[in-house]
């Protein structure tokens, strides 16, 4: 790549992304899409849907900028919770990294790749190969390299720095947040599982037993857990209908409320619809109870036990209960609302099962991911889509067209099957056993960020054949030479990346393409769609990844090609600030996981660093400069030691609360007042949501809505 | 190795161990060695050191193994202590592994080898190549090998099975100790490091105030940790001159009581010896003295504290106590007998780099180990002697002294450079930061085991150069070829190492030659050396790598070379009738694991058992078997999943007791009237011994014995 061309890249997109500020600073203002650019004022009931048109309504502003600038960080922490404060301090730390690497980058390391003569390009500056900047140009054997092997340990005590400020910073407001939150009944409660239940009683004595035997002061109640699979597809079938009668009791006198009771409703008899759907939901609702009375013997042995302290609780959970490690094993609970009670119907053997089997399908899918994709866009050839639809020929020999469908095709089924990875990644991870939706998107979390890895950083470096690329790391001695002469020369496709596919992906974070049409679709072809209106949460399991992505590149292209680092520095600070916005405005967070995605960012850090003096090592030595090459040794070693540090120091924090923390809580809760009427709601927290009783139809209490259930839970 | 030649040097073994046992009987009985093979009932006052002339005492009895194997194992385990307990059941283990392994390979697999022709040995039966019996000598893609195939399979089963089996018997026996062992400092007691001192506060106050706000009702008294290493030299030095002094009392009218006080004692006026050692006894005390009153200023940021019940001491171990979690660190205190307190004046980053170093020592020792030795064995061919040492020429050209000294000397010398591991892996372990001499002899005990598995077997097996070595296992794919090629072709040698080494040094463990001739010296020259008679303890680090080698050799040469299994049953049989004997009589235990070595003990033999799989998957391919190559690849990946399985239902019983325990316990304490009385004693039992009042010189109290305030700590 030439420099122009990168220059023209740079001018396409930052007018792409410029027309995506200008379309989303006039369409946010428009009424109907504030389900789409503000669902979390609206779910506040701090925005009112509808509103006056006026001419200020078209004219392109940028007040949403400042008023996603303006918050602090206190009030940013309180508004938009901890996991989303902590989100933002990924963009902050990497800001303030490529900060210095592209002072250091740009001024010392660019100019002295520059002055290098090793590619003889001698091309005028405009068409200079943008290799020219990058450390191939330094000669072989030269000194000037000194700097960059010294670049290379301060940018590196920096970043460690910088990490340990970050994670020294994000604990102390964990523990901030410990202190300063409500009585919760997560913080209480525990899950208990493997226990052993004599013949002849049933858990929920065997439990009470237990506990009232060995924590008799701090016990306070559980709740036994049941198998209910089946009742919770009913309920989900009842919930369904009802939605469905509401709404077409809604617009009761409309013409369609009578169907045939026939196939697709085309044939048979004609009967009144809201009549039959009553009925139907009637029979639901009876399934619902007899199979609810049945669950009631369902037992798993697993139960919510729940504490008068936290204190006792910790207790509990940390000292091994039974004689038998396997038995009365103990977890904290999650938040109610972040159970995820699909997981519990598994037994014992058939989760370990099910997460080797994930384990396996991850290893898979992540490994040999590119080969089908491969396949697919093998099958976009020109001369393949010529056969297979013949009547294109003509519009196909068009050059233009053709250089767009060989250009951008490929790229586009790719990143169609990319999308596919996290979802799927959400669904192995289910699968292995975790009791909480937030642990389940966490674990989804490094398993994408490895397939990113590898797949978007790996692949294109070492785009051989896929099993030369398996052998590369059978022989650990030849990492750092196959990875020193692979990586420098990605240079400027990552340069190119970070322009393209980096400032487009955050432009439609703000602009949010898909949930605007489908709004634009749902409002045009049915009025009331808004019943299921819920504001989204953010997935952290595919943006943390993404964004980690870049942090990668820039740490490891930090002293092969520092060109990369202004380009980043502009993704961060886009990133920055529509994220601020998205948080405030977008995303209601469904669970709080009390900051524990920072302990993934950390640990992809510390890859990034190790990759970029592999490489460093490796690119000393492809230079001559073998006595450079040696002393980059100890650089690695020192960082796995700072990290081994740092787990030492920061990560217990991140697991469980110290007991200094949980007494001074536990104290000043004595003197509240409400603390027995929380312990009440406490008693009844950890119901299965199926468990409830439930009512939609027009029998007594018909009109309780089903969202009062769920809310209640 | 011949047939023949195998069983003449089983001949000569068996005659050389009936010889120690013959010796053994008739020397255990002469009253002069009493304190060599008795001293457990001479320091337990069960047997007098003198005794009457008698014939009997000169002739050869085998009573020793009756009663060695009379005791039933709870009285054994009673008497003994559950270390010697434990260490037994890998005798009992290894003797069930190898009467299964021993049937199924001499009447299975023996047979089988034998009936091959690939060999093509056509000599008669007693001049066979012992290969004849090894699996060499199937035929080339023979179906016989599928036995091979399945005794492999079976043979795992059952190995696991009777390690699950042990590993259960054990934990309930741990179990079992503790619930009828009496109250002990130890159990109430934690070590705390990292204490937070502010400004104008000590160690002593810190700690006082911590846990009286965080921990109220459980605590009971702390003793802060202060740096009196150079304190606990003049202790020793003063304990030194004490006792010469008191052995020169006791031969008072000695003609060398007087002595002159210049250089060697040669020169210079003539002194008093008796007052001479006095004054200086008297200095020193003055010294240690001045020294302690020192010590009480420097105080270490550590503290054994101590807790009303087991339970309270659990709950501040298990829970992470200050917001920091290098803070406030906790761990279980050893028994006070057990604590290594010159570890205590090191502080925490020097804790942390000397464990670096240790850790690259160690692996330097063992990799690197067999360079010097085959150094100094190449210095003593008979050339190089007789460079060296011109008049042994005539002496050398003998052809019995050549054979001797080419055969023998590079064994001893091996020999002499590998009792020397021991020690050096001690050394390693205590500046590894371990608190407990319990604790430094485990870690030792890995550290040996590691080294004895790499030294003797893999540098047996793979005999190229050492860099040759290190390559093959930096390519893992080429692991089970190599060692398959190269493990068979050592069967013969290790056959004969377990014949002669294994037979030899188990013999000689009853024979104790070296305790002998030091002891008959010791009498012969000093007339009083009694004095410093202390009973010995077994060095479970040398002996438990040692057996666990022949436990390797056994599972890895099962489908090999099933001709080894005999000889190892008579190895175990012999061993665990003369160790049992020795643990009744010899060896006293300084300190008590609770069984903690059994772990190492059943990661060993996993570790033998995969080995074992590595190498049949290498040999069924030799043996032109893909298939059953490719169908022994789950073996592993079973046995793995079987480990981590025993890991998480065994292994944490190891490390700690179950709430459940600690409380029944308890309780059961309650009712006891010596509590009150025991508190007392453990407010006590954690003081530094350095820091104990002296008084040995002839002032007020003089009489008083320094052993007496050693038995006290």
């Amino acid at each position: 790549m030439i420099l122009s061309a990168l220059l023209t890249s740079v001018a396409i997109n930052l007018g792409l992304c410029l027309l995506f500020f200008t379309l989303y600073s006039i369409l946010r203002k428009q009424p109907g899409n504030v389900t789409v650019y503000a669902p979390r004022l609206v779910a506040e009931g701090k925005v009112k849907e509808g509103g006056q048109f006026n001419l200020e309504r078209l004219l392109p502003t940028a007040g949403w900028v400042r008023k996603a600038w303006e918050p602090s960080e206190e009030e940013f922490l309180s508004n938009a919770g901890l996991d989303a404060f902590v989100f933002m301090r990924i963009f902050i730390f990497s800001l303030k990294v490529f900060t210095f690497g592209g002072i250091i980058g740009m001024c010392v390391l660019l100019p002295i790749n520059y002055l290098g003569t090793q590619l003889k390009d001698d091309s005028d500056f405009q068409h200079k190969s943008l290799d020219s900047f990058s450390i191939s140009n330094v000669n072989n054997g030269s000194n000037r390299l000194w700097i960059h092997f010294s670049a290379a340990y301060v940018f590196t005590g920096v970043v460690c720095y910088l990490l340990y400020y970050e994670y020294a910073y994000i604990s102390s407001k964990r523990i901030a947040c410990f202190y300063s939150s409500k009585p919760q009944p997560h913080q209480y409660t525990l899950l208990v599982r493997g226990v052993p239940i004599p013949p002849g009683s049933t858990c929920s004595e065997t439990v009470e037993r237990f506990f009232q035997e060995y924590h008799p002061s701090t016990y306070l109640s559980h709740s036994v857990i049941r198998r209910s699979s089946r009742l919770q597809n009913l309920t989900a079938d009842a919930d369904k209908m009802y939605k469905k009668l509401t709404r077409l009791k809604s617009k009761s006198d409309a013409p369609q409320s009578q169907r045939r009771d026939g196939l697709f409703g085309l044939f048979g008899r004609k009967v009144d619809l809201l009549d039959h759907y009553e009925r139907r939901l009637g029979d639901l609702e009876d399934n619902v109870r007899m199979e609810q009375s049945s669950v009631a013997a369902k037992e798993v042995p697993a139960a919510f036990v729940s504490f008068k302290t936290r204190f006792g609780a910790a207790i509990a959970l940390h000292i091994q209960e039974g004689v038998n490690p396997t038995e009365w094993v103990t977890e904290q609970a999650p938040e109610p609302r972040d159970v995820y009670w699909p997981f519990f119907t598994v037994s014992f053997i058939r989760r370990w099962i099910s997460k080797l089997v994930v384990f396996v399908a991850c290893a898979t899918l992540t490994v040999l991911f590119l080969i089908p994709v491969a396949i697919v866009q093998g099958l976009t050839h020109l001369d393949q889509l010529e056969t297979w639809f013949p009547f294109l020929t003509d519009l196909l020999r068009l050059s233009v067209v053709s250089q767009v469908v060989t250009g951008y095709l490929p790229s586009l089924i790719l990143q169609l099957f990319l999308s596919f990875v996290p979802p799927i990644m959400i669904l192995l991870s289910s699968m292995q056993g975790y009791i909480s939706l937030s642990q389940i998107q966490k674990s989804a979390c490094t398993k994408v960020l490895l397939f990113t890895i590898w797949n978007i950083f790996f692949a294109n470096v070492l785009s051989g054949s896929a099993l030369y690329r398996v052998n590369v790391f059978l022989e650990p001695k030849e990492i750092p030479r196959v990875l020193a002469e692979a990586v420098p020369a990605q240079a400027s496709f990552f340069i190119a990346y970070v322009v393209t596919t980096g400032w487009t992906t955050i432009a439609s974070e703000l602009f949010q393409l898909t949930t605007l049409l489908y709004n634009f679709i749902s409002r045009t072809f049915s009025s009331n769609s808004d019943d299921d209106f819920e504001p989204p949460s953010i997935p952290y399991h595919s943006e943390i990844p993404r964004i980690r992505l870049f942090g990668l590149l820039g740490v490891t292209y930090f002293i092969l090609a520092p060109l990369i680092l202004p380009f980043l520095l502009v993704y961060f600070c886009l990133g920055y600030i529509i994220f601020r916005n998205q948080f405030l405005k977008v995303y209601v967070p469904k669970y709080e996981t009390g900051g524990q995605f920072w302990p993934t960012v950390h640990n992809s850090t510390i890859f990034s660093l190790i990759l970029m003096h592999v490489i460093a090592i490796g690119i000393f030595g492809l230079k001559t400069l073998p006595l450079a090459s040696a002393l980059t040794i100890p650089l690695p070693i020192l960082t796995l030691l700072f990290n081994e540090y740092c787990q030492n120091r920061f990560f217990p924090m991140f697991k469980d609360y110290p007991a200094e923390c949980l007494i001074k809580k536990d104290r000043a809760d004595q003197n509240d007042h409400n603390m027995s009427e929380f312990y009440d709601t406490m008693a009844n927290a950890y119901n299965d949501p199926a468990l409830m009783p439930i009512r939609y139809s027009d029998r007594p209490n018909s009109n309780r809505d089903p969202l009062l259930h769920n809310s209640q839970v």
